[in-house]
């Protein structure tokens, strides 16, 4: 059944936050993360819209996993690119840059890429709520600032760091 | 692997809202619901707490099903019962009963069971976002009102509406 | 200074929601309820937008008062007649549906006027927040339902109640 | 009439953020702030609650301006310091951190003070919706970040900078 996928219960949701953005390596960066967070069993939650989100989605796709987007639009009022192709579950707020909280809050731990002040807001949201967050050509947040962010270089770094943080996949 | 569930890719998700209240025939018809609703495939959305929420979770739940929670709450702020232990996915929004709006907006189809003024605030929701209301002893709403709800009395009609409706199962 | 207004320190706040109807007898109902409202001090609160809401804003801006507008959508996103030309204070959510709920929550007192699933979901949640509702030709609610709302018939009766709940004018 | 103020009709918003810091030079600075927005006829827009909020709220009260607090809470969820004595116009939100998306969008112009993660999302937000931020002691934001904000050492600075936004007082 192709169609079908296996998921633990109650699984780790990992959250990945980027821009629109089309930078073909951060794009590359993108689906290797999203298919090592479903290789591990995790949900892949997003804003669920184009680049680097789609990106993400397309990998966890790809590799089996479920594929959650936060939407920013509802569907009375569609939005290009909203939900991706690889969004599993679609969860409409039309709450626009309001969902940007519900991204902040809900996954165990929170991948920020390469972005603009929509990611620097989730960021921002996610030091608020306690959300342990991990920085991959993050934009910068203040170096004596509120929250804690692990910055790393390189993909297999900010897995690392992720599987500390959620003690490991199943 | 007991502790592993496979569900399609791109899943309907069917609503089931209702209130905190413990009436023993009300809950049974829930939880009847939610395991109707995970034997067809679909994915079960509720406020994530107690009453008819958690019945619903617990049947869906008990069926394989996958259960997500739209919380009223955050992790910073713990509310007794949510989400309950049916919930396989927790978004967290701290938004309270901004939370109904999603509620209203994201599933494909919604059923509204016995409730109280937030029952009533989702069915009124969903009639302005146009998703299809069943309703199961749920609220009155205004007879020649601005949303279509489809009232039955029963677990098993409430279904073949929901089946006409979502077209079917997998 | 015909562009200065007085208005009393922490003064009432009454939201007056409806539909976006251009009924002729609603709207005058609408209007002078907005101008009885600003000549008690009261701050008038609605949704920002057309119809109704407009009546209500032109005549509290007539009577010298302040008006409030909890509008739908925000600057990046312009949306026709929101906020009408009598808005003083347009506060901007973006949230669409969402922000149903400040509107509900934030008013001392709210009356409803006829309207569709939006005052509906206003009534239902006001409900939830204990905010008082005085109903003038607005939805249907359950009887017995989960809150209370004074229905009255006329303009004269609403501010009778209004003036009831508020302890009266300044 | 000491309980009267009078203020112009479509008053600009100045919005200004910060934490709920007790620093006695960064209170003394936004309580000038407040004080010299509301001389100008402006309406100052806070978080309606302690420290640098209720400072810059006590400082427009004191100069006879409309105060008005964009609350995370609401009157079901009593919050301590939520809003502040010096409030006027208390918008309730119960959406906790996403009501600082309002706080972002609504004013003409946003005056970012000391704060933490709350104010930097504030901001970030801001940048997102194309509000004017002026920066005095604000988080640091990425140099070659998203958004514009000009930075100042001191109150009257920040005032100029802020009248050339707003294009002058009254």
């Amino acid at each position: 059944m192709p169609h079908m996928m296996t998921i633990p219960r109650k699984p780790r949701i990992v959250g990945v936050m980027g821009s629109h953005g089309e930078e073909p390596a951060a794009l590359e960066q993108a689906r290797l993360l999203g298919a090592a967070i479903a290789r591990r069993g995790h949900v892949l939650l997003t804003g669920g819209g184009t680049g680097l989100m789609r990106a993400a989605s397309e990998g966890a796709h790809g590799a089996g996993g479920l594929v959650i987007g936060i939407l920013p639009n509802d569907r009375l009022r569609p939005m290009e690119g909203y939900p991706n192709e690889f969004v599993d579950i679609a969860i409409y707020t039309g709450m626009y840059e309001g969902r940007n909280v519900i991204n902040a809050k809900t996954p165990h731990c929170l991948i920020a890429l390469a972005g603009g002040a929509g990611t620097l807001s989730e960021i921002a949201l996610a030091f608020r709520a306690g959300t342990p967050v991990i920085g991959l050509n993050a934009p910068e947040t203040p170096p004596a600032g509120p929250g804690k962010i692990v910055r790393v270089a390189k993909v297999e770094e900010a897995l690392a760091v992720m599987d500390e943080i959620l003690g490991g996949g199943i």
